[in-house]
């Protein structure tokens, strides 16, 4: 599924309105008005990246199409909402198993974590909207297509959305350094979601306080951490492993 | 550590007659003499990669230095022998740990399988010197210093290599998509080589068969595969998790 281009100010306006996922907004350079107030708007609203640009690169986006100065860049693929996702699984299991990724930046990182997701057979990844790499091309070829199978779900605020998935009787299960238990002591044999922080900086505050348990995956060499998809792979498939040996 | 440029005809010569890593040599185009065909004879015998460049090219990366038309890069890190890793690994364990992989290609997943290594505790990386991706500055970054503290070595042959390690005891476990067991049933407690197969190809057929066990993770998604550094964070950390659980 290719990342779609949307031109023309009415076409990006009803995409930003829909609730559609857009990754960026683009307008040319010196171009005013009312309407270009109100995509500004919407795209602030949404949380949407708005890059000034020339002319020529709009021309190039658009491919023939009449832009109006403004265009847009949609997601490759669609979103799903976590009550979708939550009604599929209870569907194949009475324990859940979610990835949250917590503001991570790299699309090599998500892409590969969304593949893993997918092989660990997650039902769902749940991406924050702010601050977060968005689902782009680039992340939906390193996950090898995987973007097509595990449901992906955009999210505004993480610690409200940990919060809810704890009342509904998830687990919430934070990777971190620092954390009391080794990740294979863990019962992740339960409705769970795994938290990975960002690539270097970890967990944010707000969501450690919102885990019910940080796991440490232990630590044996001269880099005193790993990278972000290593992490999460580790962590998925030991609830793969629990799992299985419980069946 | 930054990869090395050597410049003149006689430094590189020297380089590749020393054994020292050489990742590539550079010949200007349209040179030729005797020097040049020993050069090309060493390259070829060190099984490292020529390439014909413009003279600007040559410029650029001797920086300076007297090129004589011919400059090489040099690995990043120095390499150990088998021996050395062995020797090292037998002071601390009666179960060395050594990590294989097979012709991979991406320097992503090279630098992310070395960092996974560091993190696991693995005693050695033991890299393929032909059709495999060279120890680079690429794999050095995306090792993230991991390529300082855990020793790489860099094999001929790696089916002849794998019946030597047998001969010393070690276990030889190639992942594979058909293997016959799952790879958290299979003993890893013990001297263990674990084999990481080529992107899309998976393991060769002579690795394959000098593999005492092949495991297969689990998949349990839409792709039916893994990415290679995810696999190989799993299956490292399967040996980190068993041997843990025994001390």
């Amino acid at each position: 599924m290719a990342e779609e281009i949307i031109a023309g100010r009415n076409a990006v306006l009803e995409a930003l309105a829909s609730k559609r996922p857009v990754n960026k907004v683009y307008i040319r350079n010196g171009v005013h008005g009312g309407s270009i107030d109100r995509l500004i708007a919407a795209a602030r609203e949404a949380a949407v990246p708005v890059e000034f640009v020339q002319e020529e690169k709009l021309d190039k986006l658009a491919e023939g199409v009449r832009h109006q100065g403004v265009a847009a860049l949609a997601a490759p693929v669609a979103f799903h909402t976590l009550e979708e996702i939550l009604e599929q699984a209870y569907e194949k299991t009475d324990k859940p198993f979610l990835l949250l990724l917590d503001e991570l930046q790299d699309p090599q990182n998500v892409g590969a974590l969304i593949r893993s997701a997918d092989a660990a057979g997650a039902h769902g990844v749940l991406l924050p909207k702010r601050r977060s790499c968005p689902l782009n091309m680039t992340v939906a070829k390193i996950s090898a297509g995987a973007v097509n199978y595990v449901p992906v779900v955009q999210i505004g605020n993480i610690a409200q959305t940990l919060r809810s998935l704890k009342k509904q009787g998830f687990w919430v299960v934070g990777a971190d350094m620092d954390g009391e238990r080794l990740h294979f002591e863990a019962d992740l044999d339960r409705p769970v979601v795994l938290v990975i922080g960002a690539e270097g900086k970890g967990l944010g505050r707000l969501v450690r306080e919102n885990c019910d348990m940080l796991v440490r995956i232990p630590m044996q060499g001269g880099v005193n951490s790993l990278n972000a998809s290593a992490a999460g792979a580790i962590l998925m498939y030991e609830v793969v492993r629990q799992r299985m040996l419980k069946v």
